[in-house]
């Protein structure tokens, strides 16, 4: 077979996947160690050719997946890997440009120069920031608390609200910086008041937490950081996407202050997973951080490169899937998705409001609903295990003051209100 | 226009590309800013078709392209892309799931599991190890490290040789340890009896380094860590590929003895950009470096997902790709195109010994050739550049004992014995 048949043939096999995704178990049945068993103890000696892999992916690896593609997979964030996006991915691995620095692939550097500007022009953020792409929101927040780290040496804490995403804490630990935790108010935003900046280096303000899209008061927490010359990072990772509509702008008041900030193109723009956008108005921050320049990678090029802002030295050429999906789907598009989930998040909201023994959990900001059914834990455990066993749907949790609440998150491109409706009454019907 | 068929017009483009990558400049001629130049300034409000993506593939973004594809590109490491591999992106891609926890994606936890035990077997690495993939080198060593320093507290320094990758550098710049190098033998090596490991948390001892492809002596390194208590880290990132012919493995006794090691099927092993392979025989010092579990992720599996070992939070299905790489060419077929490249390496470093004017800088043990002109460090300069701005081939250099070095790196699959020959030539009438 040739490169092209086999490249067909792949193609082909997309094609029957979307199929045949909203048939499937959103969440894999298979126990641990299922997947494990159906394969080989050693890789062959020999070559196979490329439709046994297409066959085995039928057999082996399809029953293991969780279906992200699915229109109703809800759980953690939705997100969706679209046809540009995914396009590009095959094009990215078909260069296999590795930017390592500017001459090894000036294409890929310019490339994520210009869509970082042109991204932070749609979300409304100020012009001449320095963007740059990591692979996900926990390399950006370790690259951007290292660099608050390196900006005030002596001071090692780092406060956030007790609402902030794990990469933060999971940061501070590699940083080896103190967290200290800041209590919420009643709607799970960080409580400014509380914010005591003794000894810190960072703030981190989240705009759209992960248990609740909770959103920080930026305006106030900026308003302390400045006072105190300390950095503020917004991990705005999964809701900064939706800046790119003005009416959710209220939510992102004082964004521009931030010392930096991260928004992940993967969450809810349609990009497939591994794109972390990051812009700082402290690049020179950054490159203290992190730039180390060997013999080997000495050039005459007068540019500074990439990786002198981050942990990676290599770099895929993620611009490129970026840069595909900005272009397919347009401003406009984006926008119409974005709003699309929200509206559906609402619709889902509205039907749990009006419905007695279900209860909303949280305010709902953006295109994740927060709720419960009025009883016990244990009840509204058992009954979001119930749901997703059934595998119509698939639903994820978090805790809210102590309490167990169910999340239905909005995101994927092919969701439905129909799909929507499904979960409705999946959850209805196993209560 | 379906996703049919703009993804067979992306797969046809590819086939178009592989046919005139040959003819272009393999080091993109463009000055810094000149991609940039040729993008508009802002994303379209308006989606455009997919065939616009791919028509500025050819008009902004070739031009601006260093072609790693190509069979003449012999710099750093040269890498491939293979057909399944790039193949398999497309799918990971179109499947789009996400690790952030086992149930999240069963097949893709488990098949990282899985081909990582299929490539130490391959590798001759000892059973047992724990192994999983991250994005590149520099997050392996940056995870490493954390571990070993986690797995004694107070001991702040790595010791490695001069000679070891700047990734080193960079993770201790961001672990905040001390970085203590040691002196090379007079083939690049470190020197064991240098080692002091006082204070020292790790040892990075590398197979293969980056400069000149020097080897330093695990099994005596092995022995001083061992009688210290002090982690061993190898870095065979480049090299540790050619443990898959055993006529290799000379350079890797006492591998087995390490507490951690990374291989990069992204540099050797026809794997696209983003797949480092890190196996350790300690995999409860990375779950204390790294383990974070917050509410939304806690599940009644009992199974510890693979984000606790790293830094990172969600991972892309990389073994997908890793996996089509490995059924596809079977072990043999990997390791015929290992023995090709060390062959053609081999017999580049023959004609330069054999001419008058030329010599060989560094013992040759892999796919990488160090050589000069009998000349200044300003003539060796200057003919790389000249030869490079020629664009038929493309080069780059190091420094050995303070002089001016060049590289010439085989590893493309398509690179032929014709195309050494071209790069002789070329630098004969360079020179």
């Amino acid at each position: 077979m040739t490169f092209r048949e086999d490249g067909y043939a792949a193609i082909d096999w997309l094609v029957r996947y979307r199929e045949r995704v909203t048939d499937a178990p959103v969440l894999s049945p298979l126990r641990p160690g299922d997947v494990r068993a159906a394969l080989p103890s050693s890789a062959p000696e020999e070559g196979e050719p490329f439709a046994a892999v297409l066959e085995d992916l039928d057999r082996v690896v399809f029953p293991g997946l969780t279906h992200w593609q699915s229109p109703r997979f809800f759980a953690y964030f939705s997100t969706t890997g679209s046809d540009p996006g995914m396009l590009a991915e095959l094009l990215i691995a078909g260069l296999n440009n590795v930017g390592i620095l500017w001459r090894a692939s000036p294409a890929l550097q310019e490339l994520e120069e210009t869509t970082l500007d042109w991204l932070a022009g749609l979300l409304g953020l100020p012009p001449g920031l320095h963007g740059h792409i990591e692979e996900g929101a926990s390399i950006s927040t370790l690259a951007a608390l290292a660099s608050a780290r390196q900006a005030r040496p002596g001071s090692r804490v780092v406060v956030c609200s007790e609402h902030a995403h794990s990469s933060v804490d999971r940061a501070c630990k590699v940083l080896e910086l103190e967290l200290r935790k800041v209590s919420a108010d009643d709607e799970y935003r960080l409580r400014p008041e509380k914010l005591d900046l003794e000894g810190a280096c960072a703030v981190v303000a989240t705009v759209g937490t992960t248990s609740c899209t909770s959103v920080d008061p930026v305006v106030a927490v900026a308003d302390v950081c400045e006072r105190d010359g300390v950095w503020l990072h917004v991990d705005a990772a999964y809701a900064g996407a939706a800046m790119i509509c003005p009416e959710f702008r209220w939510a992102f008041e004082g964004v521009d202050r931030a010392d930096s900030i991260v928004v992940n193109p993967h969450k809810w723009l349609l990009v497939p997973q591994g794109c972390s956008a990051l812009w700082t108005r402290r690049p020179e921050a950054f490159r203290d951080a992190f730039s180390v320049v060997p013999e080997y990678l000495r050039t005459p090029d007068d540019v500074v490169s990439f990786s002198e802002y981050g942990p990676e030295l290599g770099r895929r050429f993620r611009a490129l899937k970026l840069w595909a999906v900005l272009r397919c789907y347009g401003a406009e598009g984006l926008r119409s998705r974005i709003r699309e989930s929200v509206r559906l998040a609402e619709l889902f909201e509205s039907w749990v409001r009006d419905e007695p023994g279900w209860v909303v959990a949280a305010p709902r900001h953006f295109s994740v609903a927060c709720f419960r059914r009025d009883a016990s834990d244990e009840e509204n455990e058992e009954l979001m295990h119930r749901v997703n066993a059934r595998g119509r749907i698939f639903l994820s949790h978090t805790k809210l003051d102590g309490r167990y609440v169910l999340r239905l998150a909005v995101g994927s491109e092919p969701t439905t209100e129909a799909d929507v409706r499904l979960a409705w009454e999946e959850l209805r019907e196993a209560a």
